[in-house]
């Protein structure tokens, strides 16, 4: 599979490459969405305010922790900071001032220059789940991931139309060495998709190793000068920024490589119990965690990030899809957007151990209010079930369906001429119908967004078909999607380069699953 | 089961009353939601101009047919109106006129008063699935609708603590005569509920019977300057308004009882393929609708209808939960605002044949966009399935579940001192954990939306009772609230009168299932 196709770009190629080119598919990917509707705004300015007031006080009174980290204690003290021990007091108005020189919005290159997304503004990016360290699937149930599932998910992401992006950790490859799986997981994306993708955060030689690969794949002086990268890194909520997280942060920020800066929340119990409250810590955090990738490289790309959910106070079990999420999600978009950066947050989140019907009503109050709040960035958008413990294979296809109304919704409404039918109005008039009216002939195929999986069909015909639920004719989706699947092409030499690169470092030092 | 607990109210009472009221149970309801959120609007200024006037050009330069209803075509001469054969063209700016004097709000009385309902401004009712005539659960898959299921929803109406009305045909009960079965629907939303109803509109007698049950059961004079009932008349889109629905409104808006107006569009089929030309439509049809129920009487209560959805050309069959039938949605819920009309809209769509993925993605995505467009009364807001042909007993409980979301969505953000939380955010400070905080447990109980379907289980657990999906868990919701079912007390001098009136008029004339 992985001698598939190949394409020379510009560094000239024989016969057997051009060849290649000509044999390989690629599969329709719909430009990222640029919203053309309005935001949901659920805070008022007067709660605005009082959360930016309270998180600044939060950040001078209380402090944030930067533990095993002297560096960036330097950097704070440099720029103003009340440091003591670990402890990080923040006066008010400085960090707020430090985000001033992250950009509104970038360019992430993917290596399929029509894949390329702008992150920021109107726009919205979607990129599959991340972290899962169990799949599922109908035949094999729920098991630990592997190698073979990661390099799977790929594929089904590059083949979804609605995805624009292949995103990071699709599954935890824990057939893999610890220390060597972000190898792996890179030389995946690279090569089996053209979709722009995360690097590794695991480690700051992780990060490095991720930089390198990026520039053995884009070319050294192109990354030097482009973001090809967008890595997240999680806030150890509350307050905490701890060093490995900081010093993969350290790596792509003074990369000139983007970064997600994410709070990761279960209310009431990384944070407190009420939406306002959650929301001051939110911001609290994100403003400093911005502030220092700043110190680190002032202008390097960033990401407002906000994962926040709910909790379910009887099990202790995180809870998706709750109107409370809700809130906090309308309302981080706010903030972001008062602070001028991008925003990521939301996802196909579900609570369900299934791709059931509680999977699709938790993901769908995501999707939806991920879209009207703003997100620039939507990780997790498909795949993610059972509180994140699993990628399913099943319901990545489901969710990637549902981004395509996403899409259709953010283009908002057309009243042009056409878009009025006027005259379809008066050619049917009362009584009639418009099933072969002209207006209805030349505008049917693209009026209404359709579904690529859902069952449309005449309760006969779904019965004699054998009255399948959406899983199961999930099941065949993925099965078609995978064996119609066509590597898209790579020169051969960064294709050898990346090899030779992945087999180094792995024959550098001993396997750890530690 | 019907000889269950009864209570007397005002008319006096023995100890037999007084016994069955004190063994009565009565299963708690939401207060309808009053929204403490904005609107989302999708429509420019300049957009709805632009619908209105087209909407005033439809009527006035291709009008609306009121077939075999010379006394519609009468009022409409009278008033002004264009009359030519049964085809009537309204006067730029007619309609909207007399739409003036139909009132912004009103109340709808249930004979239990803690459970009477406000229609209009920032308020929702939710009221359950409307029509179909085939039922469907677990155990006896999918079949024609019998008056014991009719009864059977009628409960689990009733026991629906998000649900605020009882709803009309919450099945279509095909074991009864055609010409009798309103009695035995009305009786029992009357005898085994005690929330609001709606009437039959299937001929203006079985109007009449509803407004004289009604009578019965809540007095002729508080019926006479109360509203009592809320019905459903559907015109037969594109533009048409046929004898028996306007018979039944010309019924209830004499009687001052309040009617839904409503086109029944499947865009493409009986509306335009495009978001404004089916706007403009459902404006003209319901200017029209509700210009002639004031006709009829001014000042009746109505309610600006809009059931619009998408369908899928290929196939012919309709589409739900789809991008455009909420933008369709949003707009509608814009020009009803401006009518200064109460707004129906949206509901539990979906397409599905069962209660699946599908079937939730489908509604949760029409739930959501139906609360955020302004909806007033969400009638079929649980237990539609296929379509609408089918009232699903698994998803009448799943989608009931989910509407606890939109009341707590509705109810907005607080940003009191409790809820800024600063004392909790300094106590537990940078690395804690809030579980055990004084905030925490002062607020864990109200803060976050609880399903009481949905399974926040941890894997081992969920697995060891079976790991049942979301239906299954349904199916033993089912059961539960049916075997908990109680009888809400009434006056038994009452309930013999209404028994009375149904074998009155059952024994007047033959069955016919015609």
């Amino acid at each position: 599979m992985e001698q598939a196709p190949t394409r020379r770009r510009g560094r000239g190629g024989g016969g057997a490459a051009r060849r290649a080119e000509r044999s390989a598919v690629s599969f329709e990917t719909a430009k990222f969405i640029e919203r053309n509707i309005p935001n949901f705004e659920v805070l008022t300015e007067e709660a605005l305010e009082i959360i930016e007031n309270n998180a600044e006080k939060v950040l001078e009174e209380i402090g944030v922790n930067f533990p095993d980290n002297p560096a960036a204690l330097q950097r704070w003290r440099d720029a103003g900071a009340d440091v003591d021990g670990e402890r990080v007091r923040i006066p008010c108005g400085l960090a707020r001032k430090l985000c001033e020189t992250a950009p509104p919005s970038y360019t992430q290159h993917a290596r399929n220059p029509a894949r390329t997304v702008e992150v920021g503004g109107k726009n919205l990016v979607l990129a599959p789940v991340y972290g899962p360290p169990f799949v599922r699937d109908a035949s094999g149930g729920r098991r630990y991931a592997t190698m073979e599932d990661f390099r799977n998910f790929v594929k089904l992401g590059y083949m979804s139309k609605w995805l624009h992006h292949s995103g990071g950790t699709v599954c935890e490859p824990t057939d893999v060495a610890v220390n060597k799986r972000h190898l792996d997981m890179l030389h995946a994306h690279m090569t089996l998709s053209d979709k722009p993708y995360m690097g590794s955060v695991t480690e700051p030689s992780r990060a490095r190793d991720s930089v390198e690969m990026s520039e053995i794949l884009f070319g050294k002086d192109f990354v030097a000068e482009n973001t090809v990268m967008t890595s997240l890194i999680n806030i150890n909520s509350p307050m905490t920024f701890d060093d490995v997280m900081m010093g993969a942060l350290e790596v792509y920020a003074q990369a000139n490589q983007a970064c997600i800066i994410s709070p990761f929340i279960v209310g009431g119990a990384m944070a407190p119990v009420s939406v306002a409250g959650t929301l001051t810590q939110v911001l609290a955090e994100v403003l400093a965690g911005i502030a220092y990738s700043q110190l680190c490289r002032a202008g390097a790309p960033v990401i407002m990030g906000a994962f926040v959910t709910s909790i379910d106070m009887n099990s202790g079990a995180p809870t998706f899809g709750t109107p409370e999420a809700s809130h906090i999600t309308y309302g981080a978009g706010q903030l972001a957007r008062r602070l001028g950066l991008p925003f990521r947050s939301a996802g196909s989140f579900c609570g369900s151990k299934l791709p059931d019907a509680q999977a699709a009503y938790e993901t769908a109050n995501s999707l939806n209010m991920g879209l009207l709040s703003g997100v620039n960035f939507m990780l997790h958008s498909c795949g993610w079930l059972e509180g994140g413990l699993v990628s399913s294979y099943e319901k990545f296809v489901m969710d990637a369906d549902q981004l395509g109304t996403l899409h259709h919704l953010a283009a908002g409404v057309q009243v042009d001429e056409n878009a009025q039918a006027m005259d379809a109005i008066r050619e049917v008039g009362p009584g009639g119908h418009y099933l072969g009216c002209a207006h209805t002939q030349a505008n049917f195929k693209s009026a209404f967004w359709k579904s690529d999986l859902l069952d449309y069909k005449p309760f006969e015909t779904w019965e004699d078909e054998g009255a399948r639920d959406t899983a199961a004719l999930a099941t065949l989706r993925v099965q078609k999607l995978l064996s119609d699947y066509q590597q898209p092409a790579m020169d051969p030499a960064t294709r050898e380069a990346l090899d030779a690169y992945v087999a180094e470092k792995k024959a550098a030092e001993p396997d750890s699953f530690m």
